[in-house]
């Protein structure tokens, strides 16, 4: 079976590409290597040093399995990206590409443009490829739990879709569940889910749109293999996620730091975890095609504060209470339903038990590429 | 006061452009000509014909007012268009400029993406390019009732939100109205919702966004004073609204073409009146800025086959009914809220008292550019 991977050499994408190349599956990763640019422009850089993607693939090649590359730009080369599905006649197409970091989104009127046309014109481009290829490949979308917004105010988070009613008519309808986002890389996820709509409502793609959690972690099993197959580790303000910020500084000395009182709820996943749910989602692709499928990829809640309590109880790390640079909730309550995933078979990896390994990893990598200017590089919004 | 009118050029925006300089506002039209372009990409043209841009600015500078014209693209001259909105200072942008033909947008692979493009990259650029130059301008934009769908499922359809019930937590709230779109272009106007949410919620954008009906009618009295200023009369099946189409075929004693049964309710609302609220919308800018403004812009309910048989008995037109291209329901009901407008003084012009002048327009005018093989050419969706 063949699996296109676009933004294959991302931080969700390159460890998803591996775990699928080892499950037997033929990959074609495409990307056009922007989050590597764009770690220039912000003069940042991966903490673990990862190897070109050429070299990346020549050794997943070696070890793993069958991976190519092609570097195109899906939301500029259209036509290119429509030639390419044809050719290679994948059974499923697993969308990555697609600028990932709120605050990268809330830079500036530069930022908040590419984000939108990265992110709404590739995945658009994907969908009208489809249409114009092979209605039946699968679309696997990664979408966020920051469509929902962070509030219980609607009750425990469904999966996708909202039950109603209308009390001017008494009728019970389930609808999609009312977007809020929080920056415009959460908003690019809102509009795409409309374009799924749209896309199987009136052609009948089957497309399946994961809304993950915050990512943790760095290694997979199959990323262990090779220094030359490493992750990525973003730990700045602006493409390091909350957790991997705590991580780094834990092991830099450094104090933890947390926007606000850090009651923010989240939901978060290890990217481990990110790989297995991508292939439950693939290998379980019997589904009722009449509406978008859409999955919460999430393993557990935990407050901000809780985290940082977690790691600074383990490693001795101070905790330093910043100004909240962003308009959010300063607590909220978060309960949300992960039944799909698990019904498929997920079984959640949890902070408690698998935080020493990263620490462990970090740990014996050179800290010479931590920088900490970059820790606290967030915009305000 | 001073005001930019995107898409000046178009079948909505030149009469509004007009009205607006009647009524002593300062114009500066921003137009790429796209209309024009997609004029000989269709093989197609206004039954009227219109002047250049040029020609029209110069004779309306000398007969109703102050009126400026840039040839930029908002959807790719984002720099030019924040310099412009910097150095005008406009108090109001209104936003016409996105490419406005459903059928066309359901033609083909490039006309999905150049759709999807040029209408929200351009609506985001000028979002964007406000919350860089002056938070305060009030941005009106011309949506579209196709965002709701065309069902009573939910009830009469309100002025945007609706109010809904969450069993689970039995909880009363006001959300965005779920949205329907019935093709690509109607799905633009969706996300563009969304991206009004998004900046009006975090920049605390001024946001108008007005849902209109389907547009019939060819004149304005700021249109009607000079031959020069006539306004553009598109009755082909890609452009050509519904009401237009049939206007076109009675005067050229053509059947009248219904698709399906014609059941399908829709609401109408003249050309003149699209001028005249947007006027309203700009004058009556003190509002709730807490949420976006949106009003329902129609002037009444009519199904296809009503209109159908008005013109027929009028002018003893047959009427052919024909296979339906689009999916879309054979016959819905439809009950529509328009106070809003109608509480700042909104007066519609109804069809049965004024579908005369336009008729008389079109017979006078020379039948030369009346081509049969275009009334039909509506694509198959």
């Amino acid at each position: 079976m063949k699996i296109i991977v676009l933004g294959g050499d991302g931080f969700c994408g390159w460890p998803t590409s591996l775990r699928l190349a080892a499950s037997g599956y033929e990959i074609l990763i495409i990307d056009n290597l922007s989050r590597r640019n764009i770690d220039k422009e912000l003069s940042s850089s991966s903490l673990t040093e990862i190897s070109s993607l050429e070299k990346r693939i020549d050794v997943a090649n070696k070890l793993i399995g069958n991976i190519k590359y092609k570097n195109i730009d899906i939301s500029k080369e259209s036509k290119k990206l429509k030639n390419i599905i044809s050719d290679f006649q994948p059974q499923s197409i697993i969308q990555f590409a697609e600028q990932r970091s709120a605050p990268y989104s809330m830079m500036g009127d530069k930022q908040r443009r590419y984000t939108i046309e990265n992110n709404i014109t590739g995945t658009h481009n994907v969908c009208s490829a489809i249409v114009e290829t092979n209605k039946d490949i699968h679309l696997i979308h990664l979408g966020t739990m920051g469509v929902y917004g962070y509030s219980k105010e609607l009750g425990k988070i469904p999966e996708g879709y909202l039950n109603i009613n209308i009390p001017d008519t008494n009728k019970n309808i389930d609808i999609l569940y009312p977007t809020n986002p929080g920056s415009i890389y959460h908003l690019t996820k809102s509009l795409d889910q409309l374009i799924f709509q749209y896309y199987n409502k009136n052609w009948g793609l089957k497309i399946t749109d994961l809304h993950q959690g915050i990512v943790w972690g760095i290694e997979t099993p199959e990323t262990k293999k090779s220094n030359f197959l490493i992750n990525r580790f973003d730990y700045d303000g602006i493409y390091g996620t909350v957790l991997n910020r705590f991580i780094t500084q834990a092991v830099n000395n450094h104090p933890l730091t947390v926007y606000g009182i850090g009651g923010q709820k989240r939901a978060f996943i290890h990217i481990s975890d990110t790989a297995e749910c991508i292939k439950l989602a693939i290998e379980n692709d019997k589904f009722d095609k009449t509406k978008v499928r859409i999955f919460n990829q999430v393993s557990e809640i935990l407050s901000v504060d809780e985290i940082a309590k977690i790691i600074s109880d383990q490693y001795g790390s101070k905790i330093n209470y910043l100004k909240n640079p962003r308009k959010e909730l300063e607590k909220n309550d978060l309960e949300v339903s992960n039944d799909g995933l698990k019904s498929l078979g997920f079984q959640p990896i949890t902070l408690n038990n698998n935080l020493i390994d990263d620490i462990r990893l970090l740990a014996n990598t050179t800290k010479a590429n931590f920088n900490k200017e970059n820790v606290l590089n967030s915009p305000l919004w």
